[in-house]
């Protein structure tokens, strides 16, 4: 076996800082050799790479969770990868894991760096790709989303923007195991059509028919109970005049608008909110992170039983990245987008 | 003692419905004989009537709580007076009692009308007005707001729009008890030195001074961990993007704006909800009414010990009344705003 610090390593680098959507021009391709392993460090062999709208915002200078990706360095992605070289007693050679890897084929990373280890077991027969989607931040962003945040009752309606998306998608199928009735909106027909017959949504709305406002209202004659929002914009104009008493709204994604620095302007909700005594509440999956292990668990339980069905849109190679992130804002992938580095052999 | 049917009743009522604030012309005052009493009602006589911002409401045909007030009804308001007769098992003669009796000198309602009986011992020197203000409405919507809805912890910053009112004044003195900073925002000198000097308030800002964005942001260097918000528009623009992670927004109340249907345009909150995960929640006192009780019992204590001070702005005679209401919006008035009726003598 040849030495390890010789094999060369694609990686997708951030070139400069966007303002707003970053694009394909954003970032460089470039190879070199792959570093040797520091203390406690490991070596992961990378699968796949997530492709996530919060990308968007990793990127950005303001308004955001952590601090963005500094220029010139790897951009930050989750991934799956299996370690083939420890020097970490926590983590050793074999292990499949995710995390925060980046857009690369190989990782050195430090042992901290890894959010678990993959239970082969609990996948069975899944591809390894649903740990970056339902069995990874996704599914966990749509289980304690809908359920912590959103707190379905049986009989309520839940209506959920980007619905036929990775997330979206998901929120529908649980609500819908809660004993809700499930309401979709998503952009254009083909995601329409999926959300209504794959996704398996009691109705499913197109925002670009035109008459957003009469679709939506139709679609819930006994108003909304709660909104999973993953675009804000004109769905949420739409939905919330439509909010039930103590109705609760789940704010998870802004993707309808590519830049928030300075806010765009929308109708106020305040009153709407005051009348209905309803509740706004953001959320991010990591504040549940001490609980994501029961999560997948119940997840791939649901996945198996055919209770919850993805969808997927695989790219191939580190070459397609550049422009995935704007390709999600441009509406082009069905399903949860990931991309492909290497097979598991 | 000449007979109660030919005492007279001033009365004013609701001529005509306005489109947006109520304004003098609205209302009528009427002077016809007290009616005789049916099944169950009780007769009483009312000392003080109540002015709310929310009154606004009562009359509008949309977007609000209850049904309106029908034109050419008696205009519905908060009021405390005395039975002086009463075919109700559950009410004697000399009840001190309030609820929503209206804008007249002598109120014939069914029993159930009645909120509650004052007592009269918690009251002890306290004029009766009060029971209009910290001990009604105004004291139990600050007290659930901030307690139920706010949920203070000590250290945090509570930033209150219309700092100086009825309502708002009551917030910051609670928060203050609770260990909070406490930051008033309100309109013009007179009321920004009554909120810092009287009421006790850390920092007092004037949303009149003409830079409103950065006196809020010099008042909160710490960001903002609850804004309780009577106002909305530009108040509401300019605290939001001061949230802290994990702030409560109560939302108890809208009158920078007369009309909200449509809802004017803002900028959007979503994005700032979501990075910091806060919450926004619509709230009314109403939906605490099981536990308001405990509240009074409390908040007379605090009167008491001059923890909570309160100012009023009382006016003499129901011919006052008509242009109350948009007196309110034209930001005339000192304190909780009420309308002297009759002696209790």
């Amino acid at each position: 076996m040849f030495n390890q610090t010789h094999k060369m390593n694609l990686q997708v680098r951030l070139k400069s800082r966007p303002v707003g959507l970053p694009q394909a021009q954003h970032f460089e391709l470039v190879t070199q050799p792959i570093e040797e392993l520091g203390v406690d460090q490991v070596l992961i062999r990378i699968f796949y790479v997530s492709v996530d709208p919060a990308m968007r915002g990793w990127v950005n200078a303001t308004n955001n969770y952590a601090q963005p990706v500094t220029v010139g360095d790897v951009m930050k992605s989750f991934a799956i990868g299996r370690i083939t070289k420890s020097k970490n007693l926590s983590w050793k050679e074999g292990d499949l894991v995710t995390g925060l890897f980046g857009w690369q084929q190989w990782a050195v990373v430090h042992g901290s760096v890894i959010d678990r280890k993959v239970n082969s077991g609990m996948l069975s027969d899944l591809p390894l790709s649903v740990t970056l989607g339902v069995l990874g931040l996704n599914g966990v962003t749509a289980y304690f989303g809908l359920l912590e945040i959103g707190k379905p009752k049986s009989g309520e309606t839940v209506i959920v923007s980007s619905g036929a998306g990775s997330v979206g998608s998901c929120v529908g199928q649980i609500a819908k195991i809660m004993g809700c009735r499930t309401v979709a909106v998503s952009g254009g027909p083909v995601k329409s059509e999926l959300a209504k017959n794959y996704f398996n949504f009691d109705v499913s709305v197109d925002y670009k028919s035109g008459h957003l406002l009469s679709d939506i209202k139709k679609a819930c004659p006994n108003g909304v109970d709660i909104y999973f929002d993953n675009t804000s914009g004109p769905i949420s104009d739409a939905v919330l005049p439509l909010l039930n008493q103590s109705s609760r709204v789940v704010v998870c994604g802004t993707v309808a608008f590519e830049n928030w620095d300075p806010p765009p302007l929308g109708p106020r909700s305040d009153r709407q909110i005051l009348v209905t005594r309803s509740k706004i509440e953001g959320f991010i999956a990591p504040d549940f992170q001490h609980r994501w292990e029961d999560a997948y668990v119940q997840l791939a339980q649901w996945l198996k039983e055919g209770r919850i069905k993805i969808k997927e849109d695989i790219l191939y190679g580190l070459e397609s990245a550049p422009d995935s992130i704007a390709g999600l804002y441009r509406g082009e992938n069905i399903g949860k987008r990931v991309i492909h580095v290497a097979n598991d052999d």
